[in-house]
Parts: structure tokens; sequence; C-alpha cells
């Protein structure tokens, strides 16, 4: 770390917004701001906004001579390539490749610039800032929208060998027919039982297939959010509870065979579904405890993030500006 | 690498025998000896008669001052530890955790001495000797009596943080009632499918539900090992093939979910199964390719060990012996 440069970026470019945060090295957002991720028709115009939302704020900590570097976790970003690749989500990178790190530097007097996804970022955050400080080798699993991951060996986040390392959100927990299909395009992925829509799709098929009460019938069954899960469990409603036993016993069961390849110290959870607390993780844990061979069983930690409350993606992309 | 000691040792430690190899920056082993694993009642009587067996062959080139260090590749053995730890399958570790490396270690003038488990060895050899030459991120397979895995990601094995991740064998491909028993004292694990033991039960199985002919029937089913449906299979029977097909799916689908993990350039497969050559390989890689996620398809090469004529085991664990 510079001692000279006591500052660096983090963003974290979302599907509706871009938050540029500038970071000290505690960990604390000493500035920040945003603009509309897909307000703008190109990748260079998105860039040359970005640029005019910045400056103010580098200003602010007495110019870029003071800033490290700069760590962007973007949706199907790349960490080799430092490119946004065919992001379906991103109205200017959905057909394309966008060399995003490359045009930002070029723009901010060659400021090193590195990307990753949104899940290493988490990973890279948790380690700098969060529940994972002190460890080496841990599993971020972020359970939102979809199912992500970011996994950390010896110290180092894992990208494989063409930067696409740690999609864990896509083994396969069903095979064959019976699998669920999933957005991949595949079936009886992790994903497709344990994200949001996931968890949802659980809901609906439990209620359909049984006529026990629930809060949950309170609402039309096309509408039930995963949200609604969480508040009803909350509440003790047996059906919700129901639900996320099934979502945990299968994530506990993923964990296991996570385990058997990395055997990480801990497995930090991140995102909407982490906010039921032990409603979720204890079947998580108690599911994986069973499923896991014998030489793992009681060893890994089962974690919470420990940035659901800060600018978590803020944070962990600007882990990434220090450098290796 | 130290110019002036232009040797290191390098120990296959099997149930059977336990050979000892000197070997050159080349990866020339230049002299072996070997003793018999389990004919000494304690670690301590073992290590003794290793170090006599050494001797000799350490004064073939020249003294101990031309050893850079000693590495050994040992069921159960754990890197961090150095030690063996409960190997069922060694009559004086099977109970007890034996720091072998530091035995050897104190008998050796405090020659460096490492150890881990015979696939993390294997993945070792490849990767200085083999197939795995200039790869960064690589999985090997080792398909014998169980089925065993080292994992490399940016040039460097993954322990995980307690010694022992890289158990790819035990990763559940048959959730639930159906799964075959595993050795591991659970049920659906690929190494129940896929391992030696497990080719050949699923021989009996297809022999059993069916009348077709096959050569397989030449032999009592309860006497046909692995090797008679490689022969078999060898010679065009079609049951032999069907069985070699149903391992390859299995083991495809496997690698699908490890790619998602840590997306290696390659997977290189080692032991007796792989002598089979394309009438195995040709059903795993069509296999993975049909079952991986679009971003992974057709980029991993599906290799065959390159060290399978030479002494691997010997040469991977020596590569142990140059250090880090």
């Amino acid at each position: 770390m510079d001692a000279q440069k006591p500052y660096v970026i983090g963003v974290d470019l979302g599907g509706t917004n871009t938050v540029f945060g500038i970071v000290d090295a505690r960990g604390q957002i000493v500035a920040e701001d945003s603009i509309k991720t897909q307000a703008y028709p190109t990748a260079e115009e998105f860039v040359e906004a970005g640029v005019q939302c910045l400056k103010p704020l580098i200003a602010q900590v007495g110019g870029i001579g003071n800033i490290a570097g700069m760590g962007i976790g973007a949706p199907n970003g790349n960490y080799y390539s430092g490119s946004i690749e065919y992001a379906p989500n991103l109205s200017w990178a959905h057909t394309t490749v966008v060399p995003l790190a490359k045009m930002f530097s070029e723009q901010l007097e060659g400021l090193p610039v590195r990307l990753t996804n949104d899940a290493n970022a988490a990973a890279m955050g948790e380690m700098a800032y969060g529940a994972a400080r002190g460890m080496k080798n841990f599993i971020v699993i972020t359970l939102g929208t979809g199912v992500g991951s970011g996994i950390v060996v010896n110290g180092q986040l894992l990208y494989g060998h063409d930067g696409f390392a740690g999609e864990l959100g896509h083994v396969i927990m069903v095979r064959g027919a019976e699998g669920r299909p999933c957005g991949c395009g595949r079936t009886g992925c992790l994903e497709a039982y344990c994200s949001a829509t996931g968890v949802a799709r659980t809901a609906r098929e439990i209620l359909a297939n049984t006529t026990r009460p629930s809060l949950l019938r309170e609402k039309p069954a096309d509408q039930l959010e995963s949200l609604d899960v969480s508040i009803a469990a909350g509440k003790g409603d047996e059906v919700a509870n129901e639900i996320f036993q099934f979502t945990g016993k299968m994530l506990g069961e993923a964990c296991a065979d996570f385990a058997a390849f990395s055997s990480p110290e801990a497995f930090i959870f991140f995102g909407g579904l982490c906010k039921a607390g032990d409603l979720i993780m204890k079947p998580i844990e108690e599911s994986y405890n069973k499923a896991v061979m014998n030489v793992f069983k009681g060893k890994a930690k089962f974690l919470v993030s420990g940035l659901m409350n800060a600018n978590a993606a803020v944070l962990g992309a600007s882990a990434l500006g220090w450098g290796e």
C-alpha cells in the first residue's frame, strides 16, 4: 500500500445504479455519488458520465495523486480482461465485450483500474473489511436474484484459467428430467432452487400441493416473493419455515460438495435471504454437517456477511483498488 | 532451485511398496530402490528401514549435500502437518497420526521433507514433468481403487484451510436413497461409480439386468474387475462399451460442476481406467460438453496423464522436494 496515496475508488456497477465511492485504508467511505447505469446509449457515454461524477469526489480528497487505484464490481465482469462480457441485463453491454477498466483508466490519467464480477467483489470486501478478515480460504455465496459466489483459496480469489471460475450457483443439484429450469439454459442448478426466484417458486409449489393454512396465502401466488417467505417465517408460519428447511437443506448439501473441493474455513452468506438470520442459517448448517464427509464435519463456520449494512459492493470493489 | 543441490528425493508410499527415487532437475530418476511398506510393526521401524534403503542411493549422487529436499506422496497425507493421518490401509498409521516428514528429516540431517497425499503428488508431477507443464489451472483425477484428485489453481496446489481439500471422488452424484454406498460411509459419491470397484459394480448390475450376450459373461460376475471391462471394450463388446458410456457420462457431469468451481484449462486423468484411451475419454468429454455451462463449453482439454509409463508417483512426490 502506497502511503503517499491513502485512498482508492470503489465502484458498484448494478443494473439500476452505479455507485462511486472514495474509500480510505480503514474501509471508510469518505465520499460517494451515483449515476443511472442505463441512462446512456453507449459504454463511452456511460464512462464519460462516470468520470464527471467522480471528479468532484476526487477533488474532495485532494486530487487524483491521492488515489492508489480503482476497483469495479460488475455483472459478467472478467478480472483478466478487465471487460464486461455479454451482460444480459446491461443495455450497452449485452451483445458485446466492453473493456471498461481500460476505458476508465484512460479518462483518469492512467490510474490502475481493476474489474471483477459482483460476487468476487463481495469476497474481496469480506476479506478486507468484513467477516473473512484474517481468513485465507473461504467462500462467499450471494443469495439474490441469482446465486453467485466468490471463492478465496490461499488468500487469493479463484479466477480459473479464463476468469470465469466461481459459478457455484450453477452446480447441478437435481440431475435429469426432474430438475427445475435455470436461467442459464440448463436444469437443476442450485440457483434454480435457492435464488430469490427459486425460493418464491418453492413457496408456490408447496402452497399448490397442500391445503395447509399459511400467511403466504394472503397474497396471490404469482406475486409471492422471497421476502414474503422471510416475513412469514419470522412470524412462525409453518409453511414458510418448511420452505426455508428445503432451501437450507439444498444449500447445505451444495456446501458439502464445495468442502470436498476447497475445504474452506467458512461459508459466508450475503443477500436478502440472509436477513432471515437463524431461520435460514440453521437449516443450512445442519444440512451441511449431516451431508459432509467425516473429515470436514463441524469444522466450517457458517456466517452472515459482515458488510450487509455497509455499502458492501462499493467496499468490496474498492479492495481491488489497492492492487495485490 | 539451489544450483549447489542438483537432486531431490521422491517417495511413493503405497499400501504394498514404498519406492524411493533420486530425481534430477530434468525429471530423470537416477537411482531407485524400495521396501515393503507394512513389513514393520511401527512407524519408527519403517522410517529406520527407509533411511537404510536411501543411504546407498544418496551416496551414489555424492552425498546428502547434493540433495535439495525430499517429497513424499502417501495415502491420507496432510501437507500442512507433514503427517499421515488415520490411513485405513496402513498397519502402522491406521489409528494414529504419524509425523512422517519430521521423522525422516530428523534421520536425514535436517533435510527439508514435505508430504502430501497421492493425488496431490500426481498433480505436482504433471505440472513439473507431465501433461500440465506450463498450466496454472488444472485438475488431476485419479481413477484407481478410489477416485482421488489434485487441484491446481494459480499454479498452486489447493490444500484448503486444513490440508484436506481436493476430495472430488466424494462429491455427490446421486442424491437420496438411490445412491450407491461409498467407502466413506455416505451414499452416491462419484467414487462409488467411477472407481475400479464402481466400474466392476456397474458391470455386474448391467449383466444381471439383461440377457444380452457379452464377453464379460465368460467370468463369474463376482470376480469381474474393471480391467475385464477395458479388455472387452477394446474388442468391441457392446455391454462393455455401455459400461464406459455410463462411467464417462458421470465423470463428464462431475467435471462440468468442477468447471463451475475452478474453471481449469484441463482435466488430466490418471490410473488404470485411462489405459482404455478414447473408449473412456471420448464419453467423458462428450458428456462434459453437453452438461457444462455455455461459458465453459469446448474450452477445457481432456488429457490422459503424461506420466503413466514413468514412475509417476515418485516423480510427483519429488517435485515437492524442490520447495515452493
